[in-house]
């Protein structure tokens, strides 16, 4: 049987279709630029003898709904799809599922009248995932859909993590609390972590870190997220790409009043201009690294206040959880950056972190570990796959 | 010789008179409601007897130069300052000294520029604080005037802990960064805690809780605050009385836009309206004892997110400082409230804090030891003097 995976953006869709029993990518691939006068469709697919295809297409892409066709096409002219019946389920990643959705959800009428409540909370992302969801019923009708949220992992988080200290009515009204995003990325990688520990996912605890353009930490108790940096929005948390994370809440006030910066302004300025890119210039690590070397001071302090900002939470994380197994890294940063890992677990030795330097430099590409034997805390770095968790959860949800 | 600190609030002024070699109280009292048709003023003095003596006196009082008149007549008549020429100095609590003042600070015209300067950083204080200032330097002229800043304290942080990852020029030009403040009480308790355990301020690494209805946090390395809970303004950071703290960036920005509220209107949310008392409706937390002991659930809660926030710190800090001779407990509620110093060191044996539960819960007035002899981590309750702190920086910086 095989699990297609949608990520279905404004302008884009990404997909992989995987082999149910061995979890194997049978093909993978992105439309890009819908709407545009040059979209692009670009993919691979394996067949039957291994042999791996690429391809990419320039062609106006209309809709949604002409991107998805194309997919279908391609799958089905390559064999790896060659009949539908083939298809056990479709699996969408919806950024937003607020309290509704503590897990993998089958779509239907109900479910989609829902997640359209939630475009409140993430009006960038949701009509996007829907509008995916919509077109896929239309094209695959009889498959079951369904919907795997980025915030439902962290549905387990106590009301001590998840309530901000504002009027209740905001909450319960208004449905102001924490959420916390990437959910897909820290299930999967917390998972990996008890396994290669060879514990029981219930008797692990962990820190992941999931630090790629949008970075966020969570700290996962015996499989359950009880904490996480992302709040109501992915704005709140670590340093980011271009996202400042943690701010005192009355900056913006501050530059409202001082700067005459109307909210437009202030949430260009929060989520687009600051972050790395705000600090130095550039939002893009390896470039820190390449200025650093040529003694660029703010490349330094970029560095600086992103490593600091993730010590502040591996701390906070570390007194909730009360002790300590496994400190995970993942995202783009989190498994190539030698340097990030270092600067995140240094002096920590009389706290039970005593990284492998050799092993941290070494690189790779698999799951390793880069912290001593003897280290009572293992440091492990997990690349993640958010599309294979998003895969098995929705074979799970339709009892496979 | 004697050193009078004053504390100049909008509509009132706070005063202690101390004698220099000893630091006795020999006078303390506030004049209130300035400005108002109705407004008072109380104290209490020592005479050579020791016997004290208190008033309160109900008066209209016209403006700040009128309220220090009353107190000068009261300090002369009383005995205890007979003589101005016994007077070294006169300490103004001072509470935002940006980065321009690192330590105490000598008033001439050219500080108070630079204090009005400051202006745009705390509106609502430094005005204040500067009345007071120009008044006592016309009713007291001759005596040295000294500044002592909230925010000095914590100018010792690292770049990392003091910038937000927000675009440069809003550092460089607009100054935005984090300051701190409660400094003197952070330096007051930090300093005694040194002193309690026989330790050299210089070798001591203490986490200093400042929790009354501002409430802060400060990781003090070696007698140096290395980081802080409050950021640019006083709204970042822990619960309080009635401010946030910790936040989304974003969610001012989605209140605007799905509750239509204004600026104004935020900032009377986030600053009067959140904290305790928007969780569980009071911000005494005496009172949400007394709703807990009545099965109040959203005072249960609003302790719960108290004391979850403070422990984010308390991690968060202690790995900024490596290691952890002294957890301080100040301010009203950490002085007289073991249950918050009870949940803020549960289950973190395994990390050196072993709280003595019946010291603990044993109340006292004084400064003292609540962990058990063999804790790793000393827990300490130390009554903060910020007066104390401020009369003793007044007469190093006038070279006393």
């Amino acid at each position: 049987m095989k699990v297609l995976v949608l990520n279905s953006g404004s302008s884009s869709i990404k997909y992989q279709l995987f082999q149910s029993d061995n979890w194997q990518v049978l093909a993978a691939g992105a439309v890009n630029r819908i709407g545009e006068p040059h979209g692009d469709f670009q993919g691979r697919w394996r067949d039957e003898g291994g042999w791996e295809h690429r391809f990419e297409l320039v062609l106006p892409i209309a809709h949604h709904g002409a991107g998805l066709e194309l997919m279908a096409d391609r799958l089905r002219e390559s064999g790896v799809l060659a009949d539908l019946g083939e298809l056990v389920a479709i699996g969408h990643r919806v950024v937003h599922g607020g309290e509704a959705f503590q897990r993998p959800t089958r779509v239907d009428e109900g479910v989609i009248a829902v997640i359209r409540d939630m475009i409140p909370l993430a009006p960038l992302h949701n009509p996007a995932n829907l509008e995916g969801i919509e077109v896929a019923m239309r094209l695959f009708p009889g498959v079951p859909q369904v919907a795997v949220f980025d915030t439902a992992f962290h549905q387990t988080m106590p009301p001590a993590a998840y309530r901000y200290a504002l009027p209740e009515n905001l909450y319960r009204q208004h449905r102001v609390r924490r959420y916390g995003f990437h959910g897909s990325s820290h299930a999967y990688v917390s998972r990996r972590a008890a396994a290669l520990l060879g514990q029981a996912p219930r008797d692990c605890h962990c820190i992941t870190l999931h630090l790629g353009n949008g970075a966020s930490a969570a700290a996962v108790r015996g499989g359950e997220s009880i904490d996480t940096s992302m709040g109501l929005t992915p704005l709140e948390g670590l340093v980011m790409g271009t996202r400042c994370g943690d701010l005192d809440p009355a900056i913006p006030f501050y530059l409202a009043k001082n700067l005459g910066m109307d909210n437009q302004a202030l949430d260009d300025l929060l989520n687009r201009r600051s972050g790395l890119l705000g600090l130095c210039g550039v939002n893009d690590m390896r470039e820190i690294h390449r200025r650093i070397a040529q003694g660029d001071p703010t490349a330094v302090l970029a560095l600086d206040v992103f490593c600091h900002r993730l010590r502040k939470y591996l701390g906070a994380y570390w007194i909730e959880l009360g002790r300590l197994d496994a400190l995970v890294f993942t995202g783009g940063i989190g498994e190539n950056d030698a340097v990030v890992r270092e600067r995140t677990c240094a002096g920590l030795e009389g706290m039970g972190i005593l990284l492998d330097e050799v092993a941290n430099q070494a690189g790779g590409e698999g799951e390793r570990r880069v912290s001593r034997l003897e280290s009572p805390v293992a440091v492990l770095v997990i690349p993640t796959n958010e599309e294979l968790e998003i895969a098995r959860q929705t074979l799970e949800a339709v009892g496979g």
